[in-house]
């Protein structure tokens, strides 16, 4: 049984995951699963995943596990969290802990091994953010899970560990830290000036316009103002929404549009660079608040963080954002701009 | 000029650190410096660094910038922060920003390019102790700054780019997340119990004995109770100290003791381990409090970080901490054995 402990200093969680037992030398080397040829998440392997918890399928016959899905979400093989049981949570002198339930789940993007999610087309695309709202929406009915972290881990070095293009869920017990800082901040200024700070941040962007990436009608994408990594980008509703998961279709069209554009950019930039999103969203079964705001956090994995970052929750990012917007906002034109040449030339 | 940024929402604050003006592709292959032979930081290039601002040399002659010194402080060649200027904070709309002034100094270990930290002699690693400690009086100094940082990554993957064995210090203006985090929490343990809740850790763990690395007359080596890694590992003085610039040379001979002793342990389980160490040490300039314990944090590099401990600050441990302390407490025994073995078999 996988367990939750909390540090009794900082308040942070963390889950000690030992669904298969390691001795100290099974760390050197990372393990990769579904190389050699056979990927788990193709269609016609679906006997080798959990049954799966949804599927969109393209003609709406919807017979369960069948191959004929566009998007399909299975439990995890290898859970870091557990559905079955309760909480059990429990003191042991000024430690506290609990079981390690949740859930854990893989968002298959797409059924052709080769696609990525940065070139999905929108009809597909706009698939796999409804998925994930319906997937939190059912999860909320679990009165033990708190929150839902929505997250997707491209290439090796931003820690994906199968090639085909998914994204992962994971359901808690607890809130995590960065939700209840995020929250907590958010709250401080909502006191003092009585407006959410999101979008007093998406006011000046516009404003000042020299962090804006793109944005349509419903949408924004900036570099923040103190990015962690070189290209961080988030993607944020223009209109204050604190709630992912109670957006509807005609917003998810649009949504789909700014992310499909934000990551072309961003691999336009630099090729097939790995990268992590995250949805932050509020807490499972919460009513609509004034001083929270949805949003997407794109984190491009170009440096290492090192012993500097990972003591002091402190980052030194090597690209100023005005500059990385820059770039962002040039680039596919530039790369068009290139393939024509090309083109006049040959 | 480098700038610190805080986000508005957590309140983090960022460097964005601009010394070597890049563009995109500049991020792809990490750069090593020092590599193809030359080393900056040996005996006999002494010129190639900054002038140093401390040596403890062999002699006592202590004729600056000579070949003569066991370690060696000098400033960074590539500092995150400069040192000349004023802080000139200064708001952009809802966004705080200030010059990068700080100081950013590296403290060769060794005049030994081979020497590894973990294997120095007792002799020679007090003086690292010493160096720090000294470089934080010196720069307790500076009414500009508030903090010092000082870590060690050693390893590639743990962020170090010269292979010559040496630790970081950067000081701060702000106060690092982390020691802010680190310091409310203990003060709210403080005020509920009135007792150190690093002094109450340590209590229990020596009672239970299952998370003990290793101890001696004035410290004690633990994995802690919520790891963020496998083999993580916090060094804490026994009797309850919050500032370790405030220690003297013999509590750096056990110090260095436990401190040699604990990576060889970790050594011994995982030869050649990338790691990182941070010191958790009070603000610069503080009175001796009740509430924090000054310790240090090692954290071996075993998995990398994918986008769910990015986005959550949440993290998925494989290794539960009872379990690494066994493994950690039998390990130079067991190479021991091994090597036993191995000469009475040859």
């Amino acid at each position: 049984m996988p367990e939750l402990r909390k540090d009794p200093i900082l308040g942070r969680w963390i889950i000690i995951s030992q669904e298969r037992r390691k001795r100290p030398t099974d760390f050197i080397v990372e393990e990769v699963r579904g190389a050699g040829g056979f990927c788990p998440l193709c269609p016609g392997n679906e006997s080798t995943t959990p049954s799966e918890v949804l599927a969109y399928r393209y003609d709406h016959r919807n017979e369960k596990n069948s191959s004929n899905w566009l998007v399909r979400v299975v439990p995890n093989k290898y859970p870091a969290l557990i559905i079955e049981g309760d909480l059990g949570k429990e003191g042991e002198g000024l430690y506290d802990r609990m079981n390690g339930i949740g859930a854990h789940e893989v968002i298959i993007e797409s059924p052709n091994h080769g696609d990525a999610f940065t070139f999905l087309p929108p009809e597909r695309m706009i698939l796999v953010f409804k998925a994930y709202r319906d997937r939190i929406k059912d999860l909320e009915n679990d009165p033990r899970f708190r929150y839902v972290m929505i997250f997707k881990n491209f290439g090796k070095a931003a820690g994906a560990s199968l090639e085909h293009s998914h994204s992962q869920l994971i359901a808690l017990p607890i809130l995590p830290r960065m939700i209840v800082s995020e929250l907590a901040g958010a709250l401080s200024y909502y006191k003092y000036k009585e407006r959410c700070v999101f979008c007093d941040i998406i006011r000046q962007e516009i404003q000042q316009d020299v962090r804006v990436v793109c944005q349509n009608d419903h949408f924004i994408t900036i570099t923040p103002f103190a990015p962690r990594t070189p290209f961080e980008m988030w993607i944020l509703p223009k209109v204050h929404s604190s709630t992912y998961q109670k957006e509807d279709d005609y917003k998810f069209a649009f949504l789909t549009d700014i992310f499909s554009e934000t990551l072309r950019r961003l691999d336009a930039c630099i090729p097939n660079i790995p990268y992590n999103f995250v949805l932050h969203t509020q807490p499972l079964r919460s009513a609509e608040i004034d001083h929270f705001h949805w949003h997407f956090e794109i984190m491009p994995k170009l440096t290492s963080i090192a012993g500097f970052e990972w003591g002091s929750g402190f980052y030194i990012n090597p690209m100023p954002p005005e500059e990385a917007a820059l770039y962002l906002r040039e680039s596919l034109e530039k790369k068009q701009g290139e393939l024509c040449e090309k083109d006049t030339a040959g």
